[in-house]
């Protein structure tokens, strides 16, 4: 895959962007198709194309700043009564960018946002057995 | 509000629970209700209604454990092509447990799980204003 992105080019200074923080590991910006207006994006400077890329240190800076932005949004002008993180990881997640960006969405009530899904009710032995496998798989990481 | 939340009672080890991870800030077990197969919540084991009542040392552990699980699910027995993550924050963000989580989605490609909503482009001065606005609340925080 060719590792060149749209965010390796506003990181670079390459491509022009609206930015609302910048720290040595992390980049803050407007979302250039916001599905609310104050939409952010929160991007790692170093390429990173997936969370198994992404250095946790780096991660954890990531969710650090969008606690920040979140606050912030809430005191700006832009409409803001709460405040969505999400993250897509990978194709089949909806990934569009090959740069891990975290977006952090502000809200209204009936801004017309939400998520789109069926929630189920498991039964508990069914939840175990998932949870045994999980289990598994970190201990063996 | 009342601060108790089932997730005091889960951390405290008064509700059932299907527990993948835990350490001495986070745990992260199977939601109940998933979206999909394999559904996780992260949470910080300390009482925290929101992000802004959330330590950020902890808020960066939640991410960095959502990356460990990330990969974790997908290779495990769940079905997993990629990874959503989601947090609302908040009543109009869709937040119902006053206790900050982090979702983590396992997805698939057709799962039916995503987002709601219709992006908007708006002009490149509209967005360096709400920036402007976001920058100077940021910096008076």
């Amino acid at each position: 895959m060719n590792p060149h992105t749209i965010f390796a080019d506003i990181v670079a200074g390459r491509a022009p962007v609206s930015t609302v923080y910048e720290d040595d590991d992390v980049l803050a910006f407007m979302d250039i198709r916001p599905f609310t207006p104050g939409h952010l994006l929160v991007i790692p400077k170093v390429q990173a194309a997936s969370l198994a890329e992404l250095d946790p240190a780096v991660g954890g800076k990531l969710f650090q700043v969008g606690q920040r932005l979140a606050a912030a949004l809430r005191q700006s002008e832009v409409a803001c009564d709460g405040v969505n993180f999400f993250l897509a990881d990978g194709v089949a997640a909806g990934q569009e960018v090959f740069h891990v960006h975290l977006h952090v969405i502000p809200r209204t009530s009936g801004d017309g946002f939400g998520l789109r899904g069926r929630p189920t009710s498991p039964r508990r032995p069914d939840l175990d057995y998932l949870a045994g496998s999980i289990k598994g798989a970190l201990s063996r990481n």
